[in-house]
């Protein structure tokens, strides 16, 4: 049973791609769970609840990693003058065959659900390996953590090392869907998600094995589209009757509400429309795009085509969990992008970027992201005091420094749907 | 009297572009503020001098900050959606006008020098404003840091805000070598650099007695060049005889290896020969030119050119005054100058970054950013446990996890020229 209670502080909340809200010493209130909605004086009929005073603290949604691979955190920000191919190869591969081993897993995977539960991060959507038993284990030590999210055991029966490469598509899917059953019947807020790695390391049979998986289990996939020109061609090559990479996933029923589709850096117009058809989620993921040399995502291209943009670190493709830093980094990419790509794609604002880190993203976890009523309580309470200025400041720009200085900054508490996680000093009455 | 010590530690430090040395569990030993060597086992002949056993801490030069703004620090991470003249004339001019007061200056700078202290660079270049009262302060509180750098009183007497603008180039020039005269009196590790802040707000006059001050009191110089393709239109228009606009500079003797110049995106080849002739430091400043659009510099093609390249915050117009991150920054702008502007510029490696945050812009301060034996002991010491991975990692490659995620490492102790900064418990023996 959820607690009643009211928090206040600085509520600083975003319910458009253009617009955000800001109420000084404002009192949000949550009731089993869910948003009750903000004020700015705190009406009778809650005066009851109990009360949680942050305050000159900011407080705003939390944010949601549409994007990480669970297993690469353990070699994150190494190994970054290598390129894709190298980099999978020196550092993904020979990482993900570790977790073989349930006892490695075991220690790795603690580090992982350590590292997000402490972030500014809520819910997530996550890759794990191929291995069926360690996936399990991240699932658990994330329930654990009071987090929300998706977790994926990685598929792939095809061009890729023999100690990860699935025997079979009839074995892959035999083994994927004891595994999503597993996860139904053990885990209540991790939820599992199908994970093709991507196009060349799924074949056709196995697609199709999927996608008959996602109809019977009601559940959502994950994978990557359009990350590089390499993969692109590769992908071409192999699907040789394709129009596009998009519509790949699409003739297997992996395009859709309930589909996250990282990176998409080199969208055709066609695919764009398709994924603005089907209500695909898009994770941005610009540190990993940078860092692989991959390039820059045409955000503002998607965002004017009405596709759903939300966030995604890429760890370890991105160096960071900070999803705060992300929203920053996503502003200067495109920044970048009109500079040097298309001075017709105007950069990407600090509003636009706080609700795709927000509410944006959010909504592939369904109402989430917002301080809207009968959203789900995801909140941050952010201690900006390190940040000194003499500055007189308002709520949007000192909420604009924290997405910027964010590694400067203090995340004292986390709401997860409707739940503090962290432990805080007693507040003296 | 400087103190001979000895420090302990995983010891890594660059000697050029592209090497790194790396000494685990290596001796650093320090005479008179100056590095003797590092040594894998302590030779008798040291074994009296007291011994500071930092354990499984990286030791590393410290990093050098050729380029910021003391006066932007109160509004860093503000204002980023606004592009550069905008931004200039909403915070960076009326907050430099506040510098008039004392008062003001004295709260602003003492967040300056507080925040530079505990970062980790050991030496910097840094812009104060027109005030030479209160840029005086800011040396103050500088030399109070245990810092070593230059501070530069702004000149400016055409195209600035009336209250920023100095009445006469003679006026201007008085003034400035009166606090010339004054920081050379009062302060022995904070010194006066000339400092017109870029073509546009330096009439030829006022440039001309620079030059004469330069001369006349052996003071190095700093200033922008070729930061957007507005402002070279500008200086093209308000130089129409001039070949280009490091010409300008350099006819002005502002271009040597006693001056550091900002920026440099958009360079001509000739401009370029000029300062690799002339030994100018080039400061990339490269988060900043992300923000403020501007571009991506080519590094690549200054380095292969001879030109000397250091690294700069550019605080505020780069977000964050660390400058491992920029380190890191660094490469990630150089991967998309690569992928989007010239392929035949390959990316900047781990290694040249690290030698350009350390040696390559400390040879602006004289011996400094490498344990070369007779270099200035400037050091770091990091603690990098938060780091935590289950993989077995070189030192190099924590050294790499140290740059690209600095915000979630600890600085456990600075050395700045012989001496450590911050207090230490006190070992147990």
């Amino acid at each position: 049973m959820k607690k009643d209670f009211v928090i206040k502080g600085h509520i600083i909340w975003s319910d458009s791609l253009k617009h955000l809200n800001a109420i000084p010493h404002g009192y949000l209130v949550c009731e089993g769970g869910l948003c009750t909605g903000v004020f700015r004086a705190l009406p009778d009929r809650y005066a009851h609840l109990p009360l949680k005073d942050y305050g000159g603290h900011l407080i705003m949604p939390a944010v949601y990693d549409l994007h990480l691979h669970a297993p690469q955190l353990a070699y994150c920000g190494m190994g970054m003058d290598l390129e894709l191919i190298d980099w999978l190869n020196a550092y993904a591969f020979p990482e993900e065959a570790k977790f073989a081993d349930l006892d490695y897993a075991r220690r790795a995977y603690t580090v992982f659900a350590d590292t997000l539960r402490s972030s500014y991060t809520a819910r997530f959507c996550c890759f794990a390996t191929m291995h069926a038993p360690a996936t399990l284990l991240l699932a658990e030590l994330l329930e654990a953590s009071g987090l929300r999210g998706y977790v994926g055991k990685v598929s792939m029966d095809r061009n890729a090392p023999a100690d990860l490469c699935e025997p079979s598509a009839e074995a892959a899917a035999r083994d994927c869907e004891q595994w999503i059953v597993d996860m139904q019947a053990r885990f209540t807020n991790i939820k599992p998600m199908l994970t093709p790695r991507f196009i060349p390391s799924c074949s056709d049979a196995l697609m199709e094995r999927l996608h008959k998986l996602a109809d019977k289990y009601g559940v959502p996939a994950q994978s990557h589209l359009s990350e590089n020109h390499d993969e692109i061609a590769w992908v071409k090559a192999l699907c040789p009757t394709s129009k596009n990479y998009a519509s790949v996933y699409d003739h297997f029923g992996m395009l859709s509400a309930n589909a996250v589709m990282a990176h998409v850096v080199y969208p055709q117009d066609e695919e764009i429309t398709l994924l603005k058809q089907r209500r695909t989620m898009v994770a941005h993921c610009p540190a990993s795009n940078t860092n692989l040399r991959s390039g820059i995502a045409p955000v503002r291209r998607l965002l004017s085509a009405g596709v759903r943009v939300g966030l995604g670190s890429d760890v370890a493709g991105g160096e960071s969990i900070d999803m705060l830093r992300a929203a920053a980094e996503a502003i200067q990419a495109s920044k970048l992008y009109w500079r040097l790509i298309d001075q017709a794609a105007p950069a990407l604002t600090f509003p636009e970027v706080f609700y795709m880190a927000t509410k944006g993203g959010g909504s592939f976890f369904g109402k989430a992201g917002s301080f809207e009523p009968g959203y789900m309580l995801d909140a941050l309470v952010l201690d900006d005091r390190a940040l000194r200025t003499t500055c007189d400041l308002t709520l949007p720009q000192r909420l604009e420094r924290a997405l910027y200085r964010s590694a400067e900054i203090k995340l004292t508490q986390k709401y997860v749907d409707g739940t503090p996680l962290f432990e805080e000093p007693v507040t003296k009455p």
